[in-house]
C-alpha cells in the first residue's frame, strides 16, 4: 500500500508539526496510507492575521506541487484554511482545511458548535468564514485565550483554554467545541474532561476526511475537475 | 485490534445490506476497526414513508443495545437517518447517521450539494431534514428517480439516475452529488463519470467518520453525555 | 351539526388530558364541532425523550385510525409533536401538531417568541424543531424549569414557571411565550399577569386552527394527497 | 354572547367585503362571536400600489377607534397588511391583518407556500413583507394574475388564476398557495380542485385567528402592551 | 452645476433639520450638487411610533412632487425610512432612506452592527425592518437611550448615549454603531472617541449615497421603473 | 484641498485601468478629492483564479504602502476584492473594495440583485463571498459572459453581456445588475437601456464610498483599529 496523505502545518514553528504529527497518530494502519506532515518553512512562526493568511499562500501552493507526485491527498493544517481554494487550483489531488473539516465534522457531533480561538483577532475572521461555509445558524460563538500560536506550550494556556471552554458551554450555548488553532492538540483531554462536551482537534478531523478522500476517491473542487 | 463498528442496513432486504458492505470496503484495515454490517429483520423491505422511519425505531434501538457490549460505533444506514435520536439515547457509543454524515461531507467537496431521492415523497421528508440541520443555504435541490427502494437492482434504474443526477448539475446548479438511498451504492462511478462532479455514497461518508470517532474517540449526544 | 375535532393526549396521564379538556372549553360552540380529548393509553406517563416521541407514534396512529371514521381533525397533544408525519400518512383528515400550531400562532401575537420547557434534554429536541420548520430567525430561546410531566402539579412549579418567563422576556428578549408542554395549560393568567406579555398555550392554538380545518376544509399534508 | 369580530375591507369595492362576508361564514356559531364586515368608504376601490397602502392607514385607525367600545378583534383584510403596526397603537384590542395570517396558517398545511398575487407590482412588495417576517425560507415564489382589484370579477380571471396556480405548484415547487388578495375568495374551491394542494383564503384564515383571539384572550402588541 | 439633493426632515422640529445641514456639509462641492435640507412643516415633532411613521407619508409625498423640477434626487431624513417606497411611487428621481443607506453602508465599516435608539418602541420596529432588508446575519442588536427626539439637545443625552454605545461594542459584539435618528448628529464624534470604533451618522450615509445618484445616475425603483 | 483616493487596478492590463479612471470622472469636484487611478505592475493581465486573487496581494500591500503617506482611502479594483482584509492590516485608511461596495449599494437600488461574470469559475467564489458578507438572501444569480479580462474589448462581448443581463432580470428575477468586473465599465449605458434596471459598475460605487470616507472620516477596520 503506497497511499499517501500529506499534511502541511504552514507556519514554522516545527513544535505545532510535532503535535501534529503526534494526533494524528491513530488514523496511521498497518495497510493505510502513510500520513507525512510537513512543516512550511517559508512560513511566519505562527499565522496570526490575515497578512499571514495571505502570505503563505505561494510557497503552500509551490510546496503541493513539489510533493504532488507522491501524494494522494493533502491537508492545510492551519485553522485560517490559508490558500485552501488556490491549494486546490495547484493540484487534482483533494486538499483538505482542517477549519473546514472540524467545523462539518462539529455538525455531527452536538447541536450548536463553538470556537476556541488564540487571539482576538481571528474571532471576526473566522466568523466570516463561517458565514462563507453557510453555517452561521449552527454557531455558538467563538472566545479567544489571548495567547498567539508560539505562547501555546506556555504554562498557564491550559488554564486559559479550560476558563474559555467553560464559557463557550455555560454561557454561549455550545455543546462540541473546536480548538481554533493546530497548535492545540495536547489539550483535548483535559477540556473533554472539564467540560463533558466532544472537543475536536481541527487536524484530526482533517486527516480523517483525507483517509476516505484517499481510500474512496472523494475529489475536491480542482483546475482539473471545475 | 478489537475495535468494531457496527452498521445497521434498518430494511430488511439483504442485498442492500450486501452493497453496503461492499461499498465500505476500502475502510477496511488490517489493524482496523471491523466493520460489520447487519440487516434489521424487523424492518420492511424499504424505508419508503414516514411511518416506515418511525416503525423501526423500536427495533433499531433494541438491535443496538444487543450490540451494545461489542460495539464501538454504530452507523444507521438508510438516508432517512430513522431513529437517529432515539439510538443516541440507548447507548453511549457513537452513533451516526448516513444522510447526515453525507450532507456534512458533501459540504467540503463542493459548493452546492443535491440529492438523487428514490421516490417523489421523499424530497420533503428530506427538505424537512436539511433545514433542521440548518444547510438549507447550500443546498441547490433534489429530484427523485421514481423507483422504491426494491426495484433498484432493475435495468432501467442506471439511466433513471443518470437522468436525474445530469439535471441537477445542469438545471439546479449541484457541484456535488449524494445518492439519497443507501441501496444505490454501485451506481457511484457510473454517476461520477457521466457528472464529472463527485458523487458521495451516504454509506462510505458514514463509516469514514465512524472510523474516526472509534479511533479518536468522539462521541455524539446520548444519554450518558445529555 | 356531527362535526367532530379529536384531540389525543399522547401521553398516559389523564390529568394532562382533563387540564386540555378545560383549556379547549372556549372553543365549544352550541353548534360547532365536538372537542374530544382521548388519552393514549398506551403511552409513557410523559413524553420527555426521543425514544418517548418515537415510542408514541405506532398506538398514536392506530388510534387515529380507529377513530377516522368519525372525526373530521385530528390534534397531537405533545409539545413534541410526535407522529405527525406518520399521523398524516395515516389518514386524510388534517391533522395538527400543538408544536408547530403553538409556533406558527405566536408569529402574529409578538416579533420574537421563547418557550418554557419541562427539561433540559428538550431544548435540543426543540430548537432542531424550530429550525425544521425554518422559523429560527424568530426565535428568542427556550429554557427549562426543570421539572417533568408528572410533576408539573406541583406545588413550586408555578413559581418556577414565573421565574422562566421572566427571564425569557428580560434577558433573551422574548415579547410572547409558549408553554412547551400540554400539561402547563392552567399556569397561563398567572404568567400573562407577570410577564405582561402573551402565553400561548399550545392545545388551544392547535384546537383554534383545527376548527379553521374543519369548518373551511383546510387539509394537512397525507397519504391522500401527497 | 356579545363578542364581535370586526373585518375591515380598507377598500372601497363593496363586492370585495360581500365576498368576505361570504366566506366567513362557516365561522359564525350560534352563541360565538358576531363577525361584522365593513367596508372603509375612505379607501380606493383596489388597494394596489404602496401610496394606496400608507393612504388607507389614517381613515382605517380612525374607523377603528369609532369601532373599539363594542368590538373584540379587529382584521385588516387586505393582503397587503396595510397600517397593521399603526392599527396595533389604535387599541388596545387584537388586529390581525390577513396576509401574516394567512402566511403563519400556510405554513402548518404544506412545506412550501406561494401567492397568487394581483399585479406585477405586488410582488416586490409581498417579498419584502416575507423577509420582515423571518418566513423566506419557506416561500416558494409568487406570481402575478395581471388583473387588478376591480377587475377580480371578470369572465377570463378564474382560468388566470388557474394557470398562475398550476405554474406555481409544478414549476415552483409549492404544495400549498395562498390566495393574494382578498377579493380573491370565491376562486377557492376551483383552485383546489385543479391542483390538488390546499388553496387558503386570506380572510379565513384571520377571522379563525381572531376567533381564538376573541375566546382565549390572545393579544397583539399594542400601545397598550408594548 | 445646478444639481441638486434635497433632504427632508419629516418632522417638524427645524433643530433637527439644522443639525443634518451641518452634518452634510463636508459632502458640499464648489461644483457639486446643492444640498437644501427641508422641514416637513406637518410632520409631528418627533416619529416616535408607527402612527407617527405611517402620518408622514402623505405630506411627504406631496413635498416631494412639489419639489420634483428642481430635484435630481431625494433623501427622506428619519431613521424609519416613512414613506420610502411611496415617494419612490412620487417621483421617477431616486429616493433614498436614511435608515437603509445607514445600514447598507455599515455592511463595509465593520463586521457587525448595531443600533443606538431613541425610545424602546423602535427597537421591534428597526428589527422588523433589518429582517426587511435580509440583513439579520450581520445585526449584532440594538438598544434605547430613553428620550425622545425633541429631548436629543438635552444635557444628559451624551452621556446616554456613551452608555448604550459601550454596550453595545462591549456586551453585543459590534464593531460599527449607527445611530438611530438624524437628531443624534452632534454625538458622532464623542462616541467614536469613547468606543474605537466607526459611528455612523445616517444622513451623512444617505447624503453620500445620493450624490453617488446623482453623479452617476443611480435610480431607485419608481412608478417610471417598476 | 489635498485629499487624495488612491484606485488600484490590481490586473496589469492599463486599458482596464483607463476605463476606471473614465468612470469616476463624475466623481471629481473642483474642491474635492484627487481621485488617481493606479496599476498594479506586478499583477497578472487579468484576476481570473484564486491563484491570481491571492497572488496579487503581496505587491498590493506593498503598493498601498508607498501610497500611504499621501492617501486618505484605498480603492482594490477587481470584484473578487483581492486582498482587502489584508490591505486594511496594512494602512490605519480605510480601504474599500468595489465588490463589497458594489454588492451592498445594490442593496438600495432594487430589491434583488444579481451579476454578470467573465468566467464561470468566477461563480462559485462570488457565491462564496455573497454568503460571506451574508446577502444571499438577496442575491438573484450570476451567468458568467465566457470572456476572460483581456477579451473584454471584443467585438462580441457587449451582445453577450446584454443577452446575460436579460437572462438576470428576465429568468432570475434581478431588479438590479452588478457588473462583476472592473474592465466593463463602458457598457453600462447599454444594458440599463436594454434591461430598464439599474446597472452598477463596481468602481463608481466603491468610489463613492470611498468620498464619503474621506469627507466624513469613516474607517474599516485596521490593524490601529482592531
Amino acid at each position: 500500500m503506497s497511499e499517501r496523505i500529506v499534511v502541511i502545518n504552514p507556519n514554522s514553528t516545527t513544535r505545532v508539526t510535532e503535535g501534529i504529527d503526534q494526533a494524528v497518530r491513530p488514523l496511521r494502519f498497518a495497510d493505510g496510507p502513510a500520513i507525512d506532515c510537513l512543516t512550511l518553512a517559508e512560513g511566519p512562526p505562527g499565522i496570526e492575521t490575515q497578512r499571514h493568511v495571505d502570505g503563505v499562500v505561494a510557497p503552500l501552493c509551490e510546496l503541493i506541487r513539489r510533493e504532488d507526485n507522491t501524494a494522494d491527498a493533502f491537508v492545510v493544517a492551519c485553522f485560517s484554511d490559508p490558500g485552501l481554494h488556490s491549494a486546490r487550483e495547484s493540484t487534482a489531488k483533494p486538499v483538505l482545511g482542517i477549519s473546514e473539516c472540524a467545523i462539518t465534522q462539529a455538525l455531527g457531533l452536538g447541536d450548536r458548535f463553538a470556537i476556541i480561538a488564540i487571539l482576538p483577532a481571528s474571532v471576526a475572521r473566522h466568523r466570516r468564514y463561517i458565514r462563507q461555509l453557510g453555517l452561521a445558524e449552527r454557531f455558538a460563538g467563538e472566545r479567544p485565550i489571548g495567547v498567539g500560536v508560539t505562547g501555546l506550550a506556555g504554562d498557564e494556556v491550559g488554564d486559559r483554554m479550560s476558563d474559555v471552554a467553560r464559557a463557550l458551554v455555560q454561557e454561549d450555548g455550545a455543546d462540541v467545541l473546536i480548538m481554533g488553532c493546530a497548535g492545540m492538540a495536547n489539550y483535548r483531554a483535559r477540556l473533554e474532561d472539564e467540560t463533558g462536551v466532544p472537543v475536536i482537534d481541527p487536524s484530526q478531523a482533517a486527516v480523517t476526511q483525507a483517509l476516505g478522500a484517499v481510500r474512496l476517491g472523494w475529489t475536491t473542487p480542482s483546475a482539473g475537475r471545475g
